[in-house]
């Protein structure tokens, strides 16, 4: 591990607050480093103690004679600032600050953790924590922790790393996995991330060989363009990423000026950053379990069809229950495959999928016709994964399934995983023989169906990345290049209807066509096509409706001048103080559906793009779906595709098909737009925008200037 | 257990079908019964054998010399009749089959099956099975089963009886609960259930002292009405039931006639039944865990409000998250329990909810203090529910909790659970100590969320049960009076729009005001409210707009006449042979919010009435609510609350809200309308129902008859 190498692999190490009391934090550690035998130089600071279990103990960290790659600091909050002195004296490359007492603990608190901050800085020391449980590589026994880390059981060595915000949860995560026989690379707890915080620590487990899946507990960010980058390089290098949001449902829905911006909060845009990166999201710590063990194999369904066979014609009714909800299909087999299973599998079972090997089939007799139905079947090109429901098979079955599954899964490229429900006391052996090949065992028959879809959903999402690797990149590319044309957007400068239209026009939105006129009698209605609106155009009328600034249905000459005049009208008694530049005289757009469009320009994740089902629906139902912008049409698709409407789109009731293409290409432009102009534009709001047989259309629009 | 007695406690049994071969179901059987200490009369059945096991073997069952209560039959399907018709000779009160090959098989097991049944139903013998694992008494350790039921590890006695339709699946869910320590009192796998189905033995397990709560799988039923009636049976003796309905996507929507019909299926209608009777759905094995867990303590939550305590921060972040979104709220603490608790929290803690007690603090040492703590957050009228987090907590100070938490539980009514991740292995004192005092350990915060939320819910049905206990009666009794009035339903006989509307609002549904003529030029416009709808009326013609049936907005006496004349002609020309009965002139109903609503008359759950979104959303968002007929208004209540259109019916974007009380009663109205007439309505379809701010009207109507 190249990045933070010195804090993982540390040649020697200080551990400041040692003392009597067993509880405390810098005991803990400085035991747990002697227990688990770390190899370097270990140097307990305490003025009170000569020596420290029969260690040489220093009165500070500047005292000690070696040089110091990592201080563990476990010392009360008032006294952490001046131990980092000394190690700034010293040029300490990294201190892990297990205290509390900083941000957490009020105004006092936060002026500390400033300080502490400005400390390491200047000195180019790199901080974990504080208020952190701190760190274990469990690769070299290296623990610079406290509390349950450092407790039993044991971590076992293994290739998932963690990383967690929350210490006290994030070993919950540990120790379930642990249950299950999963071993870890780096347990690491980040605590308030003054300085190094979960994204860094990402980035660098990426590059370390020894991780291969890498699991995190968030409650937060504040920069989540750079967790779409680690999720993008995760995907890439097919390093899985998962990930526990917490705080999803505290954090209210962001204060906002337009309709847009309050369809929508921030747990949103985190699951939006999730799809697009293929990180996946973890809500219960089985689904921790199942999925790194899924993962483990390193096989992913190339499909949604699946086959599932066994014992348990309850459990296979359960698979598919799960898997359905979940977009997995139970696949039909072939007549060949059919025929070749008829041979291998009893009368009285099926051959059919889901596959009745019937009551006691898993024994070391029938181990060479398991075999040959596990090959036929996995031969089928509409078999995309297989799962063996082992149910409450006994381990000597189990043992015997083990040893054929294990042995086709290495000779497959398609994913095997096994429900088995017999007590892991009772199973030890096939449990280990299973682990041997990474065929994953799932707990339940609706656990294997997650694991199983979480598998095909992964492989999809990187697929199109590994397509199309520069697609978020050439947007960018295109939306910079698009930029200048739209100069009237400027920070602090708002815009009306028109200017704001005119824009989205510019950026590759089609908008309907629509004439500005100064008042009535400026305007002949012939060469419109009836009806019209008319709207009063003035960047002080935000919600022009509200003060009768809008007429709707006009069909003739007398009443397009009527409206132009009531509308100027209405407005100027309304707001007398407003800028009228006159009105807008639009085709009304007919037909079709209306969606909501719009852009957030977001505190965390900068621009994203919203899209709803319209009119009362997009407020009551939240029928909504967001991406994190730019992005391509592909992307704007799969936003399509989430929104419970989504059917309408394609003609219900003998209603016309609208024009699919046509919006992802305008959700695709608004994209680039909101990330060219992500210094100028707050918000953007398209109400409606009308999906029509022929293209799309924004009727209204609204650009929000930062 | 009075019903089934000698199923259950059988005072001698024959087992049929024992054999060399250890694998055979038979002899599993007996040796099961043997291994297990079964105390009375046991005769193995075999005419090749003089003894089997060391005991006296039979050539048959009416060769036994003694009375028997019970046969076991374990031999291949083609012998199963003869011998149970030695069982009829032999006057046996119960028999279990063991032996597959029977419906499942195809047509000659499905006549098999049909004998099976004519054999045992002249004999008076009640049959378990065919095709299932057979059952234990675990209390009494009766065995009458093979397979994983007969392995290790060995259930251990307890209050909870299960009841499977698969053996295999069923069994996995007790393994899972034996896991976390549950015990059980019957375990019973019915297979076909050919005679003695599931809802019979949750029916006799109600009135067995020695279980207290029930968990069954199903995979359907032929008898929703009796699942409802031991569902309200079980709500009403306080024994929770917890139900795993298995093939839930698996069955399509049912082929309907109507709209109506189409907008549901089954699977639906068996959740409305849940929620009716407080049935516990079950979708995953640690749901059944930690709801049986929880049942345990059998004390209920009076409201949403939960406190949170504990030494993880994370850990109470995802409680709210889970909690939030089952409906759980961390209440507000009053200035009186903060002050309390700030006495014996740490300084560094946090006094508010959630209560953070800081690092360490599950200790011997800090029993008073944490007694005190527990006792001040439980006595705050705002908490309905504690939560205590351990976390990762090691042994120790686990058991210190665990021995306030019990001494508290013991004393209080509002329930107290707790989250710990501490490994089983390493925590069996304390697991044992919450155990001794049924304060449930759930393995994860979300999970011990979702119990809390359980517990309110099953208590808010409860109650409302126990209030209106005879609700489904009355409603039944007030259905009957009013059926002779609408003699005009027959079953065959098909009903215009005209008589569907003049049913229903003798039932009570307010319908649209209509006026039947004879054609044009008989019905002058004065007084009737404008805008007018003419629609065609004839039985024959269900879909009246797709033969030009249909005007809408007649303002004049003009258009009147003319709308009249036109429907008349184009009813003819479409369809010459439908019998045409005149025009319907009606009042437009303007304003309000759309629904549907209406009535499936299901072959399994008899009448259910369905409401929804109206429109085109019905169609595509499926946004509906059922409940099973006959019900009273808050039910119906109910029903508004799970739709996702609900706050559009308290008004939105400055639109007056709709009269929910006035769509309720009409729904209950229809409820007992539909119950009324069973027999004689196959559908009700109303479409639209316009919710209105005063009142509700339903604008146009279709009765299906039988």
């Amino acid at each position: 591990m190249k990045k933070f190498e010195h804090l993982f692999e540390p040649r020697a190490i200080a551990v400041v607050g040692v003392s009597d009391d067993g509880a405390r934090p810098g005991t803990q550690a400085l035991r747990a480093l002697v227990k688990n035998g770390f190899q370097g130089g270990l140097f307990p600071v305490n003025p009170k103690y000569p020596t420290f279990d029969e260690l040489p103990c220093f009165a500070s960290v500047d005292a000690i004679p070696e040089a110091v790659d990592l201080v563990v600091i476990g010392v009360p909050a008032s006294g952490v600032l001046a131990v980092l002195e000394s190690c700034a004296r010293k040029k300490v490359g990294y201190a892990v600050i297990l205290s509390g007492g900083f941000r957490e603990s009020g105004p006092e608190g936060i002026e500390r953790e400033r300080r502490l901050l400005e400390i390491a800085r200047a000195a180019g020391i790199r901080l974990l924590g504080p208020n952190c449980l701190g760190f274990a590589n469990i690769h070299t026994g290296l623990y610079a922790a406290f509390g349950s880390i450092t407790r039993p059981p044991k971590l076992q060595r293994g290739a998932v790393s963690l990383v967690t915000q929350s210490g006290g949860f994030g070993y919950s995560i540990a120790l379930a996995c642990a249950e299950a026989g999963i071993g870890f690379r780096h347990v690491i707890a980040t605590g308030n991330e003054t300085d190094i915080d979960t994204i860094q620590l990402i980035d660098a487990l990426l590059d370390d060989e020894e991780t291969r899946s890498i699991i995190a507990y968030i409650e937060g960010t504040s920069d989540g363009r750079a967790l779409l980058d680690v999720g993008r390089r995760a995907l890439a290098a097919g390093k899985p990423l998962l990930l526990w949001k917490g705080g999803v449902t505290e954090q209210g829905a962001k204060a906002a000026e337009s309709h847009t911006a309050s369809m929508t909060g921030t747990y949103d845009f985190y699951r939006a950053l999730f799809r697009q990166t293929g990180i996946v999201e973890i809500q219960e710590l089985h689904e921790a379990v199942d999925y790194l063990l899924a993962f483990e194999g390193r096989r992913y369904p190339t499909g949604n069809g699946v086959a599932v066979m066994g014992v348990s014609g309850g459990s296979a009714i359960v698979f598919a229950d799960a898997g359905e909800r979940r977009g997995l299909q139970l696949c039909e087999l072939s007549a060949q495959t059919q025929q070749a299973l008829a041979g291998v599998v009893p009368n009285i079972g099926a051959v059919h999928n889901p596959i009745d090997l019937t009551a006691g089939y898993f024994s070391a007799a029938n181990q060479v016709k398991l075999e040959a139905a596990v090959r036929a079947t996995l031969a089928d090109p509409g078999v995309h994964a297989l799962c063996v429901n082992l149910a409450t098979t006994g381990q000597a079955g189990s043992l015997a399934a083990a040893q054929v599954l294990v042995r086709v899964a290495q000779e497959s490229d398609k994913p095997i995983v096994v429900f088995s429900s017999t007590p892991v006391a009772e199973n030890a052996q096939a449990l280990a023989e299973f682990a041997k090949g990474a065929v994953p065992v799932l707990r339940s028959p609706s656990r294997a169906a997650r694991a199983v879809a979480t598998l095909a959903d992964y492989r999809r999402v990187r697929e199109r990345l590994l397509a199309a690797p520069a697609a978020a990149d050439t947007g960018v590319a295109k939306a910079e290049a698009g930029a200048e044309a739209a100069t009237t957007v400027q920070a602090g400068r708002a815009l009306s209807e028109a200017e704001s239209k005119a824009v989205l026009a510019a950026a590759g939105i089609p908008v309907s066509r629509d004439v500005m006129v100064p008042g009535p009698g400026k305007l002949a209605i012939e060469g419109l096509r009836l009806p019209l609106v008319v709207k009063v155009v003035s960047p002080d009328i935000p919600h022009k409706t509200e003060v009768g600034g809008v007429r709707l249905g006009i069909t003739s000459q007398a009443a397009l001048d009527e409206a132009i005049a009531e509308v100027l009208a209405n407005a100027r008694r309304h707001i007398p103080q407003a800028r009228i530049e006159g009105a807008l005289v639009s085709e009304m757009v007919r037909g079709g559906f209306e969606l909501i469009a719009g852009v957030v320009n977001d505190e965390v994740f900068g621009p994203v793009v919203v899209v709803g089902a319209g009119g009362i629906y997009a407020e009551v139902l939240k029928d909504t779906s967001s991406r994190i912008a730019p992005f391509d049409e592909a992307t704007a698709r799969d936003m399509l595709d989430e929104l419970r409407c989504r059917p309408i789109l394609d003609g219900v009731r003998g209603a016309p098909a609208c024009d699919v293409g046509a919006i992802a290409s305008a959700l695709a432009a608004l994209s680039r737009f909101a990330w060219a102009h992500r210094e100028q534009v707050r918000e953007v709001d398209i109400n409606p925008l009308f999906a029509l047989p022929d293209g799309v259309v924004a009727a209204d629009a609204l650009v929000v200037p930062l």
